[in-house]
């Protein structure tokens, strides 16, 4: 079992921002170190390490190669550009090191096919870094929506993630660059939109997803606002918007035959130390509609590690029971992680094809 | 001026069920007072009045014509079916009596012109029903929505409303009869959704209406559940979501390019004498993305009356100003209830055309 004193090492390719909160978050974690930052440029690796408070044990290498090839790296946190995925995450788990993958996992569900391929027949564990999934306020908010006599039957679900780039954002940012991530804002903040979708409905695939009129590009082609419906069979409705043109919003509103969740902050909670929720069961109106009765309850749940420290401690959990009791990979994250690029891939479509309906097939 | 010894006298027309709260609020505003009761059975007017506490001198009729005849009545507020509005608006406003009249106002905008035009040539005030309108915690937002430093641009709203009917409410209620209310869901809780976008977007008409797939409908063809994008030529983008066949819901989310406000009661709030509301303004990220920075503020705004009282008491003072001062009628409400009929009739006339853009055109 990965623990304090046999931890999961982790290794860095790159020094992408995001790698600043993952390497806390292993520092963080009671079962995982940090013991390696590659970089193109060995000096930014050595920036990196001084920077961010890094241990000072914790090697530079001037390649990504040379991560994969240090025989001390367990597991590697991937932060390149999406277009860069396969190639290197293929590459670590041909070299037996665990993947911990950024989202957008891959520009499409064939290439992350290649990635999940290449994971199992290596026997490594493969996880994208879906952070919120971890906070212990989603699994008291599954608990609810699990419950058929608080929650019914789910019949519908809508999702918003928007930030509001800026001006050097909108020009520079690798998630507006065509070359390095294709699929702009639908595998940024959408990748969080499709996942809460999914999310809510328990994973169960949606059968058609049609995009939404009124999506804004840049003047490369990549999509920096759009939005989708997505269809079930036995008539559930979902639907989203992601956006690099809004100000900071992230909604997700689930209603069943029975109650109703609603929270605005589920990507990154407000605060790091706990988070709250509102779900309201059975609500109808006051006596001449006055107000709502009962009201809906508020629920906050407090967490002593933040979301993104409990995800490397899942991830190096699975990945210590590989190493220390010779575990097959766990298929839920890999699983979860297709669906998500299956959705993402069928809205793209839709996308292409003016709005058009598209089957979404696994 | 219309006030307590000289108020606005109401009559009803017809006992629905939402007669029996504007007949409350009528009596809790300090400038009107109701004066009778109309039905199609004398017995059922006789009752109304008391079963509802309403004054001993109030007039039951057996007809609405009766109403209308009924001298002492200067205003009537019009609770039928849809299908019935045009009729009795219309002969209300021709014999001089100014109408308060239920959303959706109209089967369609070419009906409620019908309306509009005989309370303009007779000189009424027309108001619909939209109490949320009133509420204090209205204009606060609307302050904070026309704050180009707090709010910025607008960009996109996202609204919902749903509750779920019960078999008797799916089998008998008015509002899934094709005869009487046959706009279903789209007139009833999709007009509040309609009217949060046109209100978030300061009543400018968008262009293009995309009614989303997934719609549910009854044998009779009544729609249960549908939704539907609208755009601005500007990129603007909104999107709502109404349904008989999910819990209570009631979320509004307007993002603007600097800020972006939530509740989620915006039709009924949860309690009477208070409202509450969350704005955020220039929030991003706290450092390594660990919470947000700053923090949105949560606002509560406290009401003497609830809404559908100041609801009345602002038709009464349009009403009492016609009268005592030779005003014109206000054309404030026609025109806000006229835009909400025109974007409702081109939601409708897209699902009828398959999903495709429908232009609104005034």
């Amino acid at each position: 079992m990965a623990d304090k004193a046999n931890p999961i090492r982790f290794g860095i390719l790159g020094c992408a921002e995001i790698a600043r909160k993952v390497s806390r978050a292993i520092a963080l974690s009671p079962n995982a170190t940090i013991v390696a930052v590659g970089s193109r440029s060995l000096d930014k690796a050595v920036r990196f390490i001084a920077a961010n408070g890094l241990p000072p044990a914790t090697r530079a290498h001037g390649s990504y190669d040379a991560v994969l090839d240090d025989r001390d790296v367990d597991a590697v946190h991937v932060p390149l550009p999406t277009s860069l995925h396969v190639r290197w995450a293929v590459a670590a788990a041909e070299r037996g090191k665990h993947v911990l993958l950024e989202k957008p996992t891959a520009l499409c569900a064939a290439d992350l096919d290649r990635i999940l391929d290449a994971c199992k027949s290596c026997g490594v564990q493969f996880m994208d870094t879906t952070m919120w999934m971890h906070h212990p306020r989603t699994a008291r908010m599954r608990e609810l929506l699990s419950d058929p006599d608080r929650f019914g039957q789910l019949r519908t679900i809508h999702s918003i993630f928007s930030f509001h780039g800026d001006s050097d954002f909108l020009q520079n940012d690798i998630r507006v660059k065509p070359d390095l991530d294709g699929l702009g804002v639908l595998g940024d903040t959408g990748w969080y939109c499709i996942r809460s979708i999914l999310w809510a409905a328990d994973y169960e695939l949606p059968k058609t997803a049609i995009a939404h009129h009124g999506l804004a590009k840049n003047e490369a082609g990549v999509n920096l606002s759009c939005g989708s419906t997505l269809l079930w069979d036995d008539g559930k409705v979902a639907t989203f918007y992601c956006s690099f043109l809004a100000h900071l919003t992230m909604e997700l509103s689930v209603a069943g035959t029975r109650g109703t969740l609603h929270l605005s902050d589920f990507v990154i909670p407000f605060e790091e130390t706990h988070a709250k929720f509102r779900f309201a069961t059975d609500s109808g109106f006051a006596e001449l509609q006055t107000g709502w009765k009962p009201l809906p309850s508020e629920h906050d749940v407090s967490t002593e590690l933040p979301q993104e420290a409990l995800m490397i401690q899942e991830f190096s959990s699975l990945a210590g029971s590989i190493r220390d009791s010779s575990c097959k990979p766990d298929q839920k994250w890999p699983t979860i992680a297709r669906k998500t690029q299956l959705v993402l891939d069928a809205v793209k479509a839709s996308i292409e094809k003016g709005f058009e309906p598209v089957n979404i097939t696994s």
